[in-house]
Order: structure tokens, then C-alpha cells, then sequence
């Protein structure tokens, strides 16, 4: 049945791409929520859950694919996200980008990167505010589950 | 000096896209001699040397971002090749093609995965008549080097 | 004469685009006029007033080859507006945007339904700003002409 | 269940896009039955199938989204047979073609109806051929079901 | 009138373009008719007429237009042919692609290289059999103005 | 050795786009400083460092494939300036992009022309600024150096 396409999707896309996939989904409701389906069932469900690559792998492929397309920057904030959340480090996501050069010109490849600088300022902010929190909410309280 | 980079260059270009790539960069010296320069230097002996990812990595985002950009049939034919030669399997160039569909659409998919059959037919179709003359040629002469 | 084109192309352009358009070609004025004298006569005056196809099915071509293009939000914006100028129901502009998800892949239509969300939540204020001055105004002076 | 989605799709297919679509899925059969089957699972099985739009409708948008992709000649190809087999006469054909030149330019344009030039004159010649067939089958049998 | 554009246009197009672009109207004639009324009129009547760029100039930006486009290609044999026609040498054909590979990598200029040398080698070719041609026939007929 | 190419990069760079062009690099320095360098080395060190076309000539090259490319806005931004830097006046900028739009479409150019009217108010702006700071400042200091 579609919907064991469409809970496998929801699993993958939360693997993935995290709370901005989540937000993609959400923001379309209104307007467009068949869209927001068949991203999950299609894209997530069937094309991510596939076998013969590595969820790495496939991000690398994406990625690839939204720097070439162009104008894709919301789509590529979204899975330089999602790069990161499979485990590919910064420094790989930077080199995919620098592989592209020759096939795609400067011009979209700087595009990406700014993204990227965007995305990983904001990752490390985030990271530096829990680190925070944490610091002071473990000072105030002695939590024990602190990191 | 450049000649380091051209010779680099050279070698990797060699390593990576084999009889396919020299014949492209021979195939420029009567009327663009120096954009095979560029590739050689800079493509080739610039960004494939680079580290941060190995060769089999740097196929898979070439030929994600020849799918994507369209109209670049002649060079994913190469690069098709390449992957080969570098040791990616068949099945996985296909679903590296397949991981496109959400981002590209059926369009460019289909377009590279009929350049793809006809490389895979092309090598199979080698591989055989190779066989077939080592065969051949070490029934009549007991050739110790026949593979 | 061209003055013939010009006037023809005007009226279609107020037609279809409404106050969009104006203001696209308005903006034209100190940099590149000549630009929006090309989009009047030539768009709209030549292309737009053929027989063949209606004013709909124009602006539904419009939109899908803005949404193919990549990179095209601002003129998106204009032809959604004229879109809905010309009495296609917002929801077969996201129809439309859905039929090409196989064409062109998700990214370009997430662009493409984001655009619209942004026109139907303007024109749906608009409309109740509208609305709500006429109120307004009927109440306090009894006008006549409040629709 | 899937197969409803395939078979709902199969039959949408043949609809649209008759022998032309056999043979692309066919042809995928060696090296990515896969891809096959999500064209037919989800471009024909899930969007194809949908309500808000008319069949025509599709694929005057469907031929738009390719005309401006680029270098999607061979999907073209099909897909002005699929608008030709739902009914849309050739000269519609063309003035979605002349519509498309203020967003596109006239080079893809060009090349589109340069694309429908020929499925024009193959269904012509087609036609041509079918009528002498039955012409002269009907001569020699006398067939009562001749057109 | 239109009719002032329809002459300046094809007296334009025949300046630049020569026998290639008279060929691509006389195609279209069938089909689509308009589409080239269109290129003679708007493309060659208003914008080719324009002051402000040297013929050389326009054609300079028409084949980087071509090239940047990607599946332009024979859009670019006909261009090329007409970047030769206004006295750009076909050296400086071949540096204005080299100049195009930061922006948009190397493929889409092997693309547009590749023509070049089909265009190149025919005008050679067509020298040679004219030089031939009249060689001969001067020397059969003592021709005086065999050049 | 790769340093001449990389000095004679950072010159033709700071030629060419001035400011903006070094801003680019700088602020690539914390997440690719090797993609600043290859546009240094190779875009401008290799490529634009090359005989046979004007610095001129470039640069009309260079906006006319960010124009056509789409989405390039950021480096259209950039080049744009350096247009006016080697010496093209604004008008010639604008008669470039109107010698698109038989290639490109209206939407392209209109974005283009939307990016050189803010360059162009940004000079005006610099200008008046400039001036009058100087003027101001060499009122208050009879400084010699004011130009």
C-alpha cells in the first residue's frame, strides 16, 4: 500500500535532511501539500531507500546535481544540511563542490559555496549555543546528562 | 613549473579516461590546441590530483553534473568510460543516474542512460572480440601473456 | 505601422499582467527602455494577440516555461498574478507546477509553488484589505458605488 | 498496493504516448528497468492521473517543460506524438511552440519545431502508407471495415 | 509598416548570416511559417539594425549566447558561419569560446569547438573546390576575373 | 612556476574587477581559499591573461554567458563593474544584454538589466559621494592629492 511508501519516505527524509525537511513538508500544506507527498513518497521513499549506494553517496550526488542545476539555493541549504547530518564533513562537501569546476564553470560553484558558509556558520553557532546552554544549565543544576 | 602540472595532468587524464580523453585532447591540436592544455593543467592535473576524495568519488559527481547540465552527451560518454576505468561497476553508474530523477526530472536521466547502454554494449562487445583474439592468437601460439 | 504593435501590445499587456506589467516596464524607463518597448510590441503585441491558443493556455505555457528556466522568480511572480488575472483558479497554477515535478524534478517546482504562495496570500489581502476599506468607507459615507 | 500504480500507469501511457512510450520503457528493459518503472509508477501512475487538468492540457505543459529544458529532443519527440494522440491538431502544437519564443528565445524553439517537423511528416507518410494498405486490402477483400 | 522590418530584417539576416540563415526560413516555411517572419523581423529587423555594437560585436555575443545555452548547436554552425561572414577571423572564433570555459566549464566549449572545426573545415573545403572551379575554368576559358 | 601565474592572476583580477573582485577572493578564505585561488590562477592568471581579445572583448564575453547562464546574479554584480572598470560605457552594457534576447528570451535580460541599474546607481551614488567628500575635504585642507 502507498502509505508503507509514504512512512518509509517520512523516516528517510527525517534521516536526512533533518528538521529543514520537515519545514519543506510543512510549508507546502497550505498551498501544495501533494507536492510535499510525493517528495516523501517518491524522492524519499522509493529513490533514497534504494539499494546500490550509500546515504552518503547520495547526498553527494545531490548536492552535485542542485550546484549544477542553478537557482537551486533553498534545495541545497536543505541538503548541505543533510550532507552533514549522514556524516560527510565539511571539508568533503567543500571538495564535491571544487570537483564540479570544470563542468560547471566558477560562477555556480561559488554560489554553492556561499551556501555552504551560510549553512556551517549556522551549524556552529547552533552547536556553540547548546554547548552553551549546556554549560550553564549543568552549572545551575549539576545536570548529570550534560555532554 | 607548468610542465609539472601539464605532465601530471597527463598522467591522470590517462588514468581516468584512458584511449577516450587522448583522443578528445588530439582531436583539439588543429584548432583549439590550448583548450587541451586547459584540461590537461587544470582539470586534470589541478582539480583530479587534488586529495579529499578518491578518484571512484570524483567520477560519480562528474558524471552527476554532465546528467544534470544537459546536452553534454559526448562528455559523459567519456566520463561513462572513465568511471569504468577508474572501477566503478555498471549497476552503480545506473543508479547514480537513478539518485538524479527528483532533481533533474526523467528527461536527462533517460538521455544518460542511453549514452551509458551504449558504452556498456561497446565495452562488453570489446571485451569479447578480445577475448576472442587472445583466444584465437594463443590457440596458435601458445602466447604466455594472454590474460 | 509599429505604433500599431505598440497600442495592441499594451492593452494586452494591462490585460494579462494588469499593474505587474506596468510596473516591469516602468522600471525600464531610465536604464533600458528600448527593452520594455520589445516586450510590448513583441511579446505582447506580436505573440500574445495571435489566434490559436487562449489567453489561458498562453499564461499556462508562460508559467511552465518560467518554472523550466530556473532563476526566473521575479517574472514568475508577474505571469501567477497574470495567471489569475486572465480566470485560471489558483489551483490549476498549482496543477500546472505539478505536471512538470517529472520534467524538471522537484527543486525547480518547490521554487515555482513558493512564488504563488507568496501571490495568493497578496492577493488574498489585498482582497480583504479591499474588502474591508469598502466597509469601511460604505458605512461612513453611504457611497453608492461600494461593490 | 504498487501495482495498482503500475497498471493504472501502463494504461496512461499507451494512452498518451502510445508505441512511442512502449518502446522507451522497452528499450530501458537491459540496463534500468527501473527508471521504467518509476516513469510509469509515478510520471504516468501518480501525476498523469490526476484531476484539475485535462489530458491535452498535460501535455501542451509537458511539451512546454521539455521545449525549454534543452536538449531533450528524443522526449520531445514522444511527447508531440502523446499531444497528437490526445487530440491536439499539429498547428496548436506549433503556436505553444511560438509562444514559448519570449521566455525561451528562438534557438530552442527552433529546435523544437524542427523536432515536430518530422513526427509530422512520419504520422503524414504513416497515414499515407495505412490509407494505401487499406485501399488496397479492401480492393483485393473487399474489408468493410476500410476507413 | 511591418513590411520596412520584414526587408531591413532579411537584408540584415542575409548580411550576416548568408545562405545558412535563408536556409533555416525557407525550412520553416511548412511548419511555421511566422517563427521565421519573427527572426527576420524582430531578431534581424529591430535588434540585429540597432546602433550601439559593431556586426562583429553582435555576432561575438550571439555565439556566446549559443555556446553559454548548451544543445544550441546547430543554431551555433549557423552563427559561427555568420561570425566568419562579418570578418571575425576563426581564431578569434576560438578565443571567444576559450574566454567562456570559467563561466561555464569546459563541456559546453568542447561543444562549441567541435562545430567550429565542421564550420572551418567546410568553408576550407568550400575555398578549395571554388579556387579549384575556377582555375579550371579559367583555364579552359582565360577568364579574366578568376580571382 | 605556479606563483607567476598566481601574480599575474592577482593583477589582471584587480584590473579587471577591482574592489569587488578582491572582496570575492576574501571572502572565500575561511571555507574554499582553493577555489579563490583557482579563479585566480586559472580565470584570470591563464584565461583572461591571454592575447587575441581585448580586455574589452572579455568582459562583453563574460556577462553575456552570466546572463545567458541564469542565476548568476552575484557574479553578473561583479563583472558588470568590471565592464565599466576596462572602460565600456553603461550603454554598451545595455546593447550587450538587448543582443540577447533572440537567444535568451526576455526574462534573462530583464534580470541582467536589473542588476546593472543598481551597479550603475551604486557608481552614480560612489561618484557623488567621492566628489563631494572631496570637494569637502580639500575646502577644509587645500589637500594637493585630491583628485
Amino acid at each position: 500500500m502507498d502509505n508503507e511508501r509514504f512512512t518509509r519516505g517520512s523516516e528517510k527524509l527525517k534521516e536526512v535532511d533533518g528538521h529543514g525537511g520537515e519545514q519543506v513538508i510543512a510549508s507546502l500544506k497550505g498551498t501544495a501539500p501533494d507536492l510535499g507527498k510525493y517528495i516523501i513518497e517518491f524522492a524519499f521513499g522509493d529513490i533514497y531507500c534504494r539499494e546500490g549506494l550509500s546515504l552518503q553517496e547520495r547526498e553527494i550526488i545531490t548536492i552535485t546535481s542542485l550546484l549544477t542545476s542553478g537557482g537551486c539555493e533553498p534545495q541545497l541549504e536543505v541538503h548541505i544540511n543533510g550532507a552533514l547530518n549522514v556524516g560527510i564533513p565539511p571539508e568533503k562537501v567543500i571538495e564535491t563542490f571544487i570537483q564540479c569546476i570544470p563542468y560547471t564553470g566558477f560562477p555556480r560553484v561559488l554560489n554553492a559555496v556561499s551556501v555552504a558558509k551560510r549553512v556551517f556558520a549556522e551549524k556552529k553557532g547552533l552547536h556553540a549555543k547548546t554547548h552553551r546552554t549546556r554549560t550553564i544549565r549543568s552549572a545551575g543544576s549539576r545536570s548529570k546528562d550534560a555532554k
